[in-house]
Parts: structure tokens; sequence; C-alpha cells
């Protein structure tokens, strides 16, 4: 059936039972979901967080390459990466579609399947949104969470000169996937798989978010657009500079194995991996490879710096010369539009 | 400049000055706005409210005929307006653009120049959001705000039996408006001018939602979709029926005096006119007729009925028969996708 068949209140009501029917024993904060004017939910006088996202047809995604059920796990796992960012914990989604009329039911189904998947792993409740007509799929996500308290907060103005700079994971999968489906390159099953999951089922580091914080660490991003990219937003709100050492960088073996002599580059400037990038003393860093289940990769330290450059240098301190800088959604001359 | 030349971290530094150099004294809650992975404020025991509307370029509005800032004004107004429904205080809102590259920066100050005008009027402050690239304009506001308590909602489902329906003010400017741009209708100056603002210009109803749950009222939603099909989801979410006496639907002058005929049809089924639709005992009507600076219309009753019908009447006691119902945005036989 297609959605213009449905119906705009059909086609909620159908999505309202889904979401419902998985809600399980979570959320005795939340006081309305789905089907009324708004959400609302009682504050327990902490610290409210909110972020959005947008994913659009044939910019963010392709529906030839993707599922409709990856789109819906990738478009809630990128607010909740951002949730992740600041230590916080998610708590509810508000989902915004915008559709053409002639859209299978079965398809926006799917598409929620995927979001319900990954919001059911990290205790997020939808509760509510939107839907409106579109000449291309436009998904549109809002991320509410909660921090203890305004100390407890990753940001990224926090970073100071001397720490060290660090990731929470390899890098580079998901742009080589973005070149891999675009291009329709053929690897090893495996790298093949390893390459399409980082793209399109990413999982945010929501846990490890918040270990940084008990851990003390003050200066959190994730990596959307690109590792330098991400680390020049820390430079510029914390007002340092920062250097890299290349060889530190971990690169995701997926990558090593199929992009060659690109794999570097795209560990450093492709986007989407949603690991986490922060900086702490050296200290705080031992402390936190200890307590961590997944390993920590130290790639570089914050410095001095009025320009707030980062500086990616080889292993005897001489510049490395890239040719692509991150992401930017205008700059079309990388030809990722 | 072109939004493609400028870039998005660009364009996203200017839009915050904006927002930022008209922020005021308010918000002292606010922790974090724009320029981190998520905005962040204190949250004081109450109920927070959150909603969120799309409106996507040639299906909810034409740039041929609309300013980039009064887009911008009503993309703000009809998420204001939902947390009126509520009858809680508007506070933060996060906007995300999806914007195609050739687009003028100019344009897109104006649009949110439109919403900045509309957040001063209520204290409401833009602490996020996110800027992609889409190959038409598509506007995503979420709004969040507060209510004192979870007893102080108005909600949909609080409707009933035997209580008055009313309504905030005229109705039909908004749906005229839009046949008025759409078809290049000509009138009376004041005429056009009044329908234009209705559409483009909407002003929530914020301090009215909030006298009705002073006033003891319960039930009310905003009128988005249209009275009938909006008063159809109270009866659905409350469970009761209702009657609407057509002779008492306030009709908007500027419709009266160019629609004729159809002019009550625009009230009863056009959508958009972002009043506020509520139910409340006779007594309670009275109480709030004196208390409101805007005059209350009553203009039915809620009845009991398992079907959960709207039943439109003249002064006799006779059904109306009407041919539409309202919005629905996929039903493309009313023409207005």
């Amino acid at each position: 059936m297609k959605v213009s068949e449905l119906g705009e209140f059909g086609l909620i009501d159908r999505l309202a039972e889904m979401v419902n029917s998985t809600r399980g024993e979570q959320g005795s904060n939340l006081i309305i979901g789905i089907g009324d004017d708004t959400a609302a939910w009682q504050c327990d006088g902490a610290v409210q967080l909110a972020t959005v996202d947008s994913l659009v047809e044939d910019v963010h995604f392709s529906l030839i390459t993707a599922s409709w059920e990856e789109v819906g796990w990738k478009s809630l796992a990128v607010n909740l990466s951002d949730i992740a960012a600041m230590g916080g914990q998610p708590e509810y989604a508000l989902v915004s579609l915008g559709l053409p009329g002639d859209t299978d039911v079965e398809d926006v189904t799917s598409l929620y399947q995927g979001m319900i998947s990954l919001a059911g792993e990290f205790q997020v409740r939808i509760v509510g949104g939107n839907i409106v007509s579109a000449p291309q799929l436009v998904i549109n996500v809002t991320v509410f969470g909660s921090a203890i308290s305004r100390d407890s907060l990753l940001t990224r103005s926090a970073a100071c000169t001397g720490e060290k700079v660090a990731v929470t994971g390899p890098l580079g999968a998901a742009a080589a996937g973005v070149e891999m489906l675009g291009k329709g390159q053929k690897f090893e099953p495996q790298v093949t798989a390893a390459l399409r999951k980082a793209l399109l089922r990413p999982v945010p580091r929501v846990p490890e978010g918040q270990l940084l914080v008990e851990n003390g660490v003050k200066a959190a991003i994730d990596i959307s657009d690109g590792l330098i990219a991400d680390l020049q937003h820390i430079c510029q709100a914390s007002r340092v500079g920062a250097r890299i050492e290349a060889d530190l960088v971990p690169v995701a073996p997926a990558v090593k194995s199929s992009f060659g002599e690109r794999a570097l580059e795209l560990a450093l400037t492709g986007g989407e991996d949603y690991e986490l990038l922060f900086t702490a003393s050296t200290g705080y860093m031992e402390k936190i490879s200890k307590t961590f289940s997944c390993p920590i990769y130290v790639i570089g330290e914050v410095i001095s710096d009025d320009k707030r450059r980062v500086q990616v240098v080889d292993s005897s301190g001489n510049p490395v010369s890239l040719s692509g800088k991150g992401w930017d959604h205008f700059r079309v001359e990388r030809g990722r539009r």
C-alpha cells in the first residue's frame, strides 16, 4: 500500500503502534508520547540535552545502496552520537519525516524498525514527530538526553594545552564505505561487510561518553565531519592548537586492506565514523585505558597556537600533506554532496 | 554570496552571530547554545515539552508568493502553537535547514530574521540545529517548552461529554490565503493583507493557552489541520463525539467578504489558522470570557458518541454537508499537496 492511500493519520497510527509495542519497562518519566500536540516528560532537576540532524535522500544516503532499515538506524545513530559526545544519556526522540506520496507503507515501517532496533539498545523512546509530503525522503531526528549536572558535560571548549588527544576506535571505514557503495567497488566479503556496517549501522559511543565523564574528561566531540575537521572544532572552541602524529592514528583494518595508500587519508579526513575524539592529561589517559572495554588510541597532543591549527606530522615531526579536510555539506569540490 | 561559497561552517557562524546578538536578558537556565554537539539547559523540576514540524518548499509554501522572512516566521510559529495548545511556555528552538548550495546567504539570513522576530516576541531562544544540502528548502524546527506540572497540561484526551466547544478566534483566513496566493486572486488591499498575514505571519496563542490552564481547562488542540479535523482528533483521543452549530462558527471577516458562499467551508475545513480549540463546562466558559483579552467563541458541545463523530448542524439541528474534511498531507484529491 502507498502512503497516499493510507493517509497521514493512518500512517501515524501504524507507526505509533509499532513504537508503543516495544516500550518495555522504560521511561517512567514520560507523561505524553505520540498522539498529542507535544511530547511531555518530567524533568528531575537534571540538565536537558537536545540535538537534531537531518538525512536527505541522495545527499546523505541512497536507497539504491542502503536499505530503509539501515537508513532508519543511521538517522537515529548520528543523533545518539551527539548525546554521547556530551557524556549524556539519550532518552527521547522526535522523528519528522518528509516522504513522497507514492512511498510504500512497508518501507516506512522498515525505516521505523531500524530506528526502533537502535532505540531499544539504548533505552531511547520515540515520543512524537510528524509526517509531511516531500519530493524525496528527508528524515529529521531530534534526540533529548540528560546529564547529571552542568559540570558533568563534555564540551568542545574545554581542551587545555598539554593534554593528550585520543579516539575511541579505528577510523576511515565509513568514508571507505561511501566510496565502495558509490563506485560499486568489490572487496572480500568480510571487508565489504565491515565497511557497510561502519557506514550504515554505526554504534554510537554512549556508555563510553559517560565513562569519559566519570574519569574526569572535560573535552570531547564525536567524529562526524572527519578527524581533522572535528579536532579543528575543538581547537576553535578551546582556543588551542593540536598536533597529531599520523603513525598513531588507528586506521580500520578493512580500510588498510582495501584502500592501500589512501587508507590514512580516509582515517584522517573521512567523516561519519562516530567514534569519540577527546582530550585529557596523560594521567587520565592511563586511567581511562584501564577502565574502558574498547581500546583508547592516543594520537597526539593539544598545543598552544593562536591560529588554532591542527597539524598532522610524521614520526620525525615533519608535516604530512593531505588533499581533503573533512566533510562540509556545501563544499562541492570534494564531490560528496 | 551563495551558501556553497561560504560553506556550512561559515554559514553556521553567521547565523549564530545573528541569534546571539538578540539574546537579551532571557534564558539564565541555558548552559550551552549554538556551537557544541548538543544544546544544554538546566531543568527545574518542571515538565519538559517538545514538538517538531517540517515545512517543505512547494509543499507548504512557495518562495514565489512568500518571502524568506515570512517562511522563517511561520516555521517557528507552527511549533510555538503546539506548545500553546498544551498550555506551556516555549523556551528553546533547534533549527535544521536543508538548502540547495546555490541559495543566497542573504535569503538564509532573512529566513533567520523571521524566526528571530517571532522568537523575540515570546522570549524563545534558538540554541542549535544543523544545515545540510538538499534539492529544495526544507525547514525543520523543534521547540522545547515547559509546564508547571503534569496536571497543568492541556491534552487532546481530556474532553468530557456535556462540555462546550470553543475557539479563540475567527477561522478560514489562512486557507483563503492559500487559495488567493495559489490562484493569484485579487481583492481589496486590506483583505489581501489580512489573508496574507493569517497565512504567513500567524501569531501563536501562547498566553491564551496558559490562561486556559489557569482557568481550569483540560482539553485543547491548535487548529492546524482544520476545525473539523482537529476537533476529530480531540473526539478520538477523548472517546467522545461533538456537535458544532455552523452559525456559531466565527468566520474571519476578510474571508466572508471575499469568498462568499465558500467562507463557511473554509472556516470549518481550512487548516493553519492556529487558533486554539478547547472544551470546558459552561461555567468555565463564562469565567474565561471575562479573563481573556481576545473574544472566545462557543461553537458547540461535546456529546456521547461511540463512533467519535464530529457533526456540523444548522440552527434547526439539521446536518450541514461539506466537501472537504481538513488537511491531510497525502490526500491529494484536495489538491493541496
